[in-house]
């Protein structure tokens, strides 16, 4: 790895109690790029622009995937990484489907940790605080062709990130809009996936909802996520979510809360979720919960669920009796090493390269 | 319009005769960008690099989407665009599907204009020779966060084209693999879809065929188009192509060949067409002409039609007894001039800018 420390750090000029999460980049970025068939440096530079021209095939074409992941800073000061090598096998999936290169582990884990390493003081310190880390690959060859680029960029950008906390909302289940084809790319991390998903969201906005849950494009008697979120029902004291399939992005902390209902002696079955059985839950009072769970916020809970029009009311448990915020906490203790790691989760990001 | 005109110009090292088609670049193209909710000046510039960090929201979530259309030299070195308001109406559509903000017409058609007549040096002039020029909006705010882009630019670049002959190809029915989801973005011109077809296309290609008949997604029963081209299908004398649709592109090539045939007298039926249906007609002997119509080469002739594991042979027609030739044919001689236009479908480009 060549590593180019950054002259002019802006840290000083950060303050961890009052930023703007998503813009406020780290002082560091790792970049890789992709030619003549294969990978060249992995690099650690000062993060800022490049020089890309508008036939750059990545926005042309679309051929671009990405990651996201979390960093927690503990009370002691140190850093973790949440199952990154997960991140890490979905990225090559993501590249796979698009037809791009893969990425090597030591361009994704070691690029990951020197960069979280170097930055570690832009990891905000507290209850819910961490850095959120953007890996990417993009294709970056200037030609008006539709087909597969020569040259792509790996790049990993990172943004602090506050407080996940978050209000419950209500969601309009999808009767129209969908994200996902059947034979297409709803399990890849694919850019043009969330760009689809903006129109359908801003309608939904208008008729009164915070997020959508998307169904199943053919027929819309399926759950399949909500908003960027994997979706868990719960009725009576089962857990629902829908298999993992080539629509459904395979979520990290969907699989986590899957293993820590079970840790919890809580019945989780992995089966498709029809709409009907959730509406007529609802109806008949044994529809307790419905939340959506993501790495950026860990879980939304939901309080409605729109359907043919009508906003049906969910119930509002307590803390204690609410399956989305026990496993939630579950989630995030492990996450900020305030309990044990029983599943060996949390991978320990040493100091290597000093800032001094 | 702001005109920086470039002070070194590259057309002298342009060989007509002998040029990379898609990484070839004329002198300048059109920028405009878009910020606090408005477009700023439309500017034409020397083509070249602008920055941008890998924080990008075009590569990071896809809001992007572009155009693809040609200008054309006459014998006289008259130039040409075709049907120009169908690709401003078309990105307008594309756009507001992705959430993006709309183009004005003098962005659009004023800036396709001025790019054009500044850069009329670098048109190739014979037959099939063309300007394909590439129209783009794509998200530019550096954010990592999955919401809609506050800024964005709008673009216009241009390669000089060489001529569209091509073979015909053997295609491949798709019976897993798909385009467009309902209720998705397939009648777009998204980044996406493109990137999300390479894949199932270098499958298809390891299997021997060239390109991919896309059918729906549920049930890959129907035609949907075929490689980046809508398709048509001629059985006995009548020509048949699929309804526009939220998963099918609405093609210019498309509407000007159903306008051509009509005025040729031949019968058109636009509805859906059946996969076994198209099959039952190759093995009775009725199936005549399959066929891909598009900007870049007009029209791809299909000679096989991979499907179930078979290879179906199409009959071999010669130029005059073939639908998809004379159709060509009519239209690429209004395109270049050379016959009358009744439709009204050219747009002569002025002098206006010399290069001088
Ligand atoms: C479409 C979609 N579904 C689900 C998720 C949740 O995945 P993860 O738990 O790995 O963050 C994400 C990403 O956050 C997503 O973009
Ligand atoms: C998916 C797709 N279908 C069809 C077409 C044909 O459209 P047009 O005739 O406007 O070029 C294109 C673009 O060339 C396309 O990208």
């Amino acid at each position: 790895m060549i590593i180019q420390k950054t002259e002019n750090s802006r840290i000083s000029a950060f303050d961890p109690n009052n930023f703007s999460f998503g813009n406020t980049f780290i002082d560091h970025m790792i970049i890789c790029e992709y030619d003549n068939g294969k990978w060249g440096d992995v690099k650690l530079v000062p993060y800022g622009p490049l020089m890309f021209t508008p036939a750059m095939m990545g926005v042309n074409y679309g051929q671009a995937c990405f990651e996201g992941m979390k960093a927690y800073k503990d009370k002691d000061g140190q850093v973790f990484l949440f199952r990154p090598e997960k991140n890490f096998e979905r990225i090559n999936k993501s590249a796979k489907r698009l037809a791009m290169p893969q990425v090597t582990e030591e361009m994704f884990l070691d690029g990951l940790k020197a960069l979280v390493d170097i930055d570690r003081d832009w990891i905000p310190q507290g209850e819910g605080m961490s850095l959120y880390i953007r890996p990417l690959i993009f294709a970056t060859e200037e030609a008006l062709k539709a087909r597969v680029s020569n040259k792509y960029m790996f790049a990993i950008v990172a943004t602090p990130a506050k407080s996940y906390y978050t209000e419950p909302v209500s969601v309009k289940i999808s009767d129209h809009y969908s994200r996902a084809a059947n034979g297409g790319v709803g399990f890849a991390k694919a850019a043009g996936n969330y760009a689809a998903s903006f129109y359908p969201t801003q309608l939904a906005i208008e008729e009164g909802y915070e997020q959508i849950i998307w169904t199943d494009d053919a027929t819309h008697e399926y759950f399949e996520e909500s908003g960027t979120m994997n979706v868990f029902v719960r009725i009576n004291d089962t857990i629902y979510t829908p298999p993992t399939s080539e629509k459904i992005l395979d979520g990290v902390t969907r699989d986590s809360f899957i293993q820590l209902a079970k840790k919890r002696g809580i019945e989780v079955k992995i089966e498709p979720i029809k709409v009907k059985d959730v509406i007529e839950a609802q109806k008949n009072g044994s529809l307790k919960e419905v939340w959506g769970v993501g790495t950026a916020v860990v879980t939304t809970v939901f309080q409605a669920l729109g359907y043919n029009g009508e906003k049906l009311q969910l119930p509002r448990l307590s803390e204690e009796e609410s399956y989305a915020e026990s496993l939630k906490r579950d989630l995030v203790n492990i996450q900020s090493n305030l309990s044990e790691d029983p599943f060996g989760w949390r991978v320990q990001v040493d100091h290597v390269l000093e800032t001094a």
